[in-house]
């Protein structure tokens, strides 16, 4: 139960006819984004997003007989997250993700801008065409947290005061937003109760923080070849997350280092030495577990079904990362 | 009647609160984007597209008394406006416009990229907060439609067989789809029937064309001081434009000028010659003159007032432009 495939199989299904329908979504109207299209929903992303979706919808709909607007949303979660990247990519000059090139390096600031534009345009378009104004109202602020986020990050550029609470509500808007909102929007779509639907937002909050934090401390264990970028690309760029954080509070010297912003590469390889030596990788992951756990707690409500099992799995799998 | 102010003036108190309101909410959130939001929305704009919709509500409103959600949508009109202005000049790296320099050149890619997702994502939640499904769909749309439109530019570049149908489907995409979706949008706040809505969406369409037709002849006409760039800037990008394409049926050189891209300045000038020579820019002004006088005729409907007035003389103020 550690791999996604397995974790997704009740939504194997789903997801494959979801790939095609984005590849042709984006790519049909304009010949220039078809292969962007092609190369960014062809292959190498986790669909972690559009597979909560999924289970979510075939968790609270009876009999787990899901609508098209479910399906339409759970591409529109996607087509989000993908735009999102697109965009970050451009914003932090990234050159690869998943071990790929970026759109930004293959095709050009140009092309990655219109791409992204594109996409967070057709997300709009097809959210309005649900005919759902809370649901649309739900995804309006992914989008807008989705670039507070960015701005934030920006602005908390290599700035070693930053609490713990700060880099909780900045993983919240450029991760947790997007999962939870469209956790309650797919509950909306069911036609479940107000306080149902808050719950699943509540889910989906927890199990974004608990996937954001847990990609935070793979930036810093994980191999090159394993993240597809060398480890401590975070901290390089100035972008403290809570293994940092936590080590700060020992290792008084590492702030010496982050304040310098790693013109020197021994500075990095410093500073990455000393965040593996302390308790700040142990404790990132204790925060970890505690928003996975958290995130369980909100499934009590739904009926029992494969979806659901599968939405509890989540949790373990999300830690299971670290291992 | 040919000044802005003046033909504005039934709307200049609502236009003045526009602005401080835009920079307000734009700049509250966040610092960083508090200096570019005084420099997007501090002065220079000729504020054309929320004049129209704010005049086109109280055209169609009782006693011409609007709504905060009139007024709402008028700021949308121009947030969209300008997030995408802000993106243009990062995909067509421009260094100056209106004789400012721009965002991108100002602040960088970086945040020139974050400030226009900011503006359009804001722009979004602020749409599904009115409450209106339809006047979300038309809103949309538009942003779907400018994104294709820049994209279609792209991909027409130096394509000296273009045709005026394709140039103008190009310009709705990128100028008058703006203005005729909000006109409609502010005929359905008004609560006007479905056939006098549509016919406020044809008055913007052929405003906005006219409009569009008549920049790109200033672009071959205007001096330097008044575009506050160089002219035939449109033509060295390739970007071909009705005088350009009119002028091309005539002057069989000017495609091989073309197809050489203008890495030689001399090439544009000759280009630039030979269309000001021919009868390209008469015919263009025609084009222009014939959608002003379309656009007139759509307003036939609405209850004489001060505002509706305002809104027909309009098409003269875009064509005197010209002269």
């Amino acid at each position: 139960m550690t791999s996604t495939t397995s974790l997704f199989s009740p939504v194997e299904a789903d997801l494959r006819l979801l790939s095609e329908n984005l590849k042709q979504l984006v790519g049909k109207r304009h010949p220039i984004l078809s292969a962007a299209a092609e190369h960014l929903f062809g292959a190498g992303g986790k669909r972690l997003r559009p597979a909560i979706v999924l289970l979510i919808s075939r968790a609270t709909m009876p009999d787990g007989e899901i609508t098209p607007r479910h399906r339409r949303l759970a591409e529109i979660t996607e087509m989000i997250h993908t735009a999102s990247l697109v965009h970050d990519d451009v914003v932090d000059e990234s050159e690869v993700r998943r071990g790929v090139p970026t759109v930004h390096n293959l095709f050009g600031n140009r092309i990655a801008v219109l791409a992204g534009d594109f996409l967070f345009a057709q997300s709009s378009w097809y959210l309005a065409n649900l005919d759902n104004l809370e649901v649309v109202k739900l995804l309006s602020q992914v989008i807008m947290d989705l670039a507070a986020g960015e701005i934030q990050q920006g602005l908390n550029s290599f700035d070693t005061n930053l609490s713990i609470e700060a880099y909780l509500q900045k993983s919240y808007y450029k991760t947790a937003s997007l999962i939870a909102n469209s956790a309650k929007a797919a509950a909306c779509l069911s036609g479940l109760s107000a306080e149902m639907a808050e719950n699943l937002y509540r889910y989906g909050r927890h199990i974004g923080l608990a996937f954001q934090v847990v990609d935070d401390i793979l930036d810093f264990t994980g191999s090159t070849e394993v993240l597809g970028k060398p480890a401590g690309s975070d901290l390089k760029s100035g972008n403290l997350t809570a293994p940092a954080i936590f080590a700060l509070e020992e290792k008084p010297y590492l702030e010496v280092l982050i304040e310098r912003e790693f013109c020197k590469d021994e500075d990095l390889q410093q500073a990455i030495a000393l965040i593996n030596e302390g308790m700040g990788i142990e404790r990132a992951r204790e925060l970890a577990a505690r928003e996975a756990r958290s995130a369980v707690e909100y499934l009590a409500d739904l009926p029992p079904s494969e979806y659901r099992q599968a939405l509890s799995d989540m949790a373990e799998y999300v830690l299971s990362r670290l291992y």
